[in-house]
């Protein structure tokens, strides 16, 4: 209920009349200097500092990320659905990539761009494309990410085709993957874990 | 080169100094009468009019798509990046999808919305959220799609993931999909035909 | 009421914190297969499906519409303030147009643009402009359109100057059109359905 | 040409990487305040301040406009397709009004807003409904406008529909507006000059 | 209260279902007539006339000033966050100025545009840059700005730096404009009004 | 020149009809690991990482930046005039702030908004206000900024109001500052460095 007023008073004070009674706590966010937990199936972790965590970011168009990768760590396909990503490898190397989306013409489509980052490697993962970053170095690896939007967003493929709720009707996954049935069900049946 | 001049005059029409040498077929479209050819694995057949194929619509915020699908036929699980689709379903029985993005909640994510359609219903797939839809019916299916840009893009998940060029690395893809890297390997070994 | 409740639970969704109870019916509409009444003397029928109707449309920047024509029936001159329109004729035979607005320069002031429309063509109406379409076959014309807006709007011409409520001031519109005050009362006499 | 070259200037200035050899005369118009010739049989004339008179305007989204109304003047019904107007009278008296579109209840349709103005009033004219202003006045007035857009277009709904090239269809006319053909004819035929 | 009232019915009027009661009086502000009061420190004025005074502004994206000088008054330097001002002189002479942010070239860094201007001039201030207007004239001068946006914040620089609540701590403005903490303190100790 | 094509290859792939030959080198900006050097006057140094270093970002609405504070090192007071500023502190300790614009309310005018920063911090900085970082710990403070903006400018006050080239008439500035024309004379006569 306070975040609610907060938002609130956040957009008030952009749009409308009077400078409600903000403080300066509103712009705060702390802890980003913690490394997420990585003890997980992928190795892992992402956390998010958007409107959800920083309400002062409300209607201001953009929001951060920090991402930490143990050895062999993967952040899974995933796309954001309402904003472009300015990535930053502070330590370790990843492998990164993304894919296009389907243009005009066929012999154009789907293409996979990737590279491989050291620190200080700065990458764009435009709007919209599915994208992925591996750890390939021996050590733990942290980047940090800017998003132009107050709440990106972020489809992780993996668990939204195989791990929703409900289940999508896997006749209609079998014959999107071209795989048995079995298959699908096999995949149905794992733990998704959010990364994101 | 034409087209190229056409979209240079179509912005200058609205952004610029004068009027230039626009003329009516500018702003026409023919031929989305014609079913799309659903003779594919997938049964099903997009035909876009965007900006692509109709130069009129440059800078304009809109464009539509006819949707053809065989008895059985699939649109497969997609995204697009850069628009809303309203789903007007003209002739047939379709069931339709959709996943949410990942919420700040956890008991929230990757839910499945879906609805059987029939003839004159309308449907909404939200811009980013992963969808698709399917002949359930005994006849063909047919369906108009009305984007909130003048070039959505369409990112096809299966095709994204294992069809693209060159190929993703498999040992991302056995990690994300938690397969053994001999499935991954099954399916980017599948032809992945252009479905949108 | 319970329309503001699920109007709000939609923008929550892609802009707020938390994704509320949200349900598949919020993004369905249903009997856009339902003729429109043309029984009225223009000959035409207009139903929308825009946020009014189906509120799963809110903040996502599109709508629809069908359009349905008798034998000489006539859409009549309007525009629509908030959107381009993307025009599919699916039935029957119309012939439409749209004139442009003052440019800077003289010559190229209030162009007429038109095309005789059949059955599959796409036609662009774009944002502003006065347009119009009637139909010119034997029998009913369909037609469904596509808006870059949740909420395009529609100023229907003749309605707006000659049947507003209250009646515009009959010097201002005699000075306007040219003609003797006469034949504006004749004009605000008459009955102005509303055909958008 | 030089135009077009010091329009490239302004938006790579804004857009791009190098400030380009933009001058101070980019941004200055001068002439505004000479009274517009209002010996027309409107009585009044626009004055526009546009990117088409002033490159420096480009990509900012705002313009002004200056209005001259002999006594009777009229500025007759039209709209701004892209932008709002905010009105300010400086010298006499006006009648103003605007007409809002159709929206979803019957019962608000084509509502008339009107005001008598006096010098120093402001008049807000929300992007796209008709309006229009008239000297009720017995000496000439002067008003300034600001527009939300660089370029806002002005549709006269007169010349628009009466006073197109080529002519519309008259029985397309004939039937919108429920008059005889031949009073289409006599609209037709009038001379209509470009107020705005 | 009655002013949060009208907002809503504002916005809803434009975004929403159905129109509510609003009225011709929510689209009119008077008084702009009234020479702002100039006997002040810096001898200008501004008179805002944006969402704050004028409520049926709210979402349509243009706001008024009108802004007085008396002989050697100046509007002193400050910059608008949210709008470009397109700037009209009506009586007087002013010398105005801008300048540039910091680009990328080193030698394109913080030029200073300016002009003197004579009624009827009309000058842009473009969105962000740091600007000034002063009377050079032997009489009051009048000026007239369109923004756009419907309430364009305004920051004065001298205000904001040496007169914010609570102080800026002293030692950050001696290191930044580079003078002995007693200039600052002295700065510190002025009184600041608010011109604008 | 390449740089330019390159820019127009991106804006091309998101815009228009085919896929150009972008490369994945497009996306890629190496070295924000190298500390920026701060032996200055400030003892700060800004290192961007925006459209003019990553063409890649043409478009997409977002941007970085490195800062580095040597001890008591300062990023003296500066507006960003087209994005919000999300800022990480990663490692040191800094004191910042922001001024609020003026708003409607006399008492809420010029607010000074203040944190201690230290590693792991986020803070907002809106788009518009005038804000600054200040090292107040013993080792050097590293932070990075996310910015909603492919170029988000930057106006540095002190450079912008007495560094700019030609200087601004010292009356002006004198009369701005309530001091005496030989204060400003020596601020004008100093060396603003551009830190940012």
């Amino acid at each position: 209920m306070q975040q609610i007023r907060t938002l609130f008073r956040i957009s008030a004070l952009l749009f409308l009349i009077t400078w409600p009674m903000v403080v300066a706590e509103d712009f705060l966010f702390q802890g980003l200097n913690i490394p997420g937990n990585t003890s997980n199936q992928l190795g892992s972790a992402v956390t998010a500092v958007n409107v959800n965590q920083l309400p002062g970011l409300n209607t201001l168009g953009v929001s951060l990320a920090r991402l930490d990768f143990a050895p062999y760590g993967l952040n899974p396909p995933h796309t954001h659905p309402r904003a472009t990503e300015a990535f930053l490898l502070l330590e370790g190397e990843l492998y990164v990539g993304f894919v296009t989306s389907n243009p005009a013409n066929a012999n154009q489509r789907n293409k996979l761009f990737t590279k491989y980052l050291k620190a200080g490697d700065v990458f764009v993962f435009p709007q919209g494309p599915i994208h992925f970053q591996i750890n390939v170095g021996k050590i733990n690896a942290v980047a940090f990410a800017g998003f132009g939007s107050q709440n990106p967003g972020v489809i992780t493929i993996a668990n939204a085709v195989f791990g929703s709720d409900p289940k999508i009707n896997p006749d209609v996954l079998a014959k999107a993957f071209q795989v048995e049935k079995n298959i699908i069900d096999y995949l149905q049946a794992q733990f998704w874990p959010n990364s994101n």
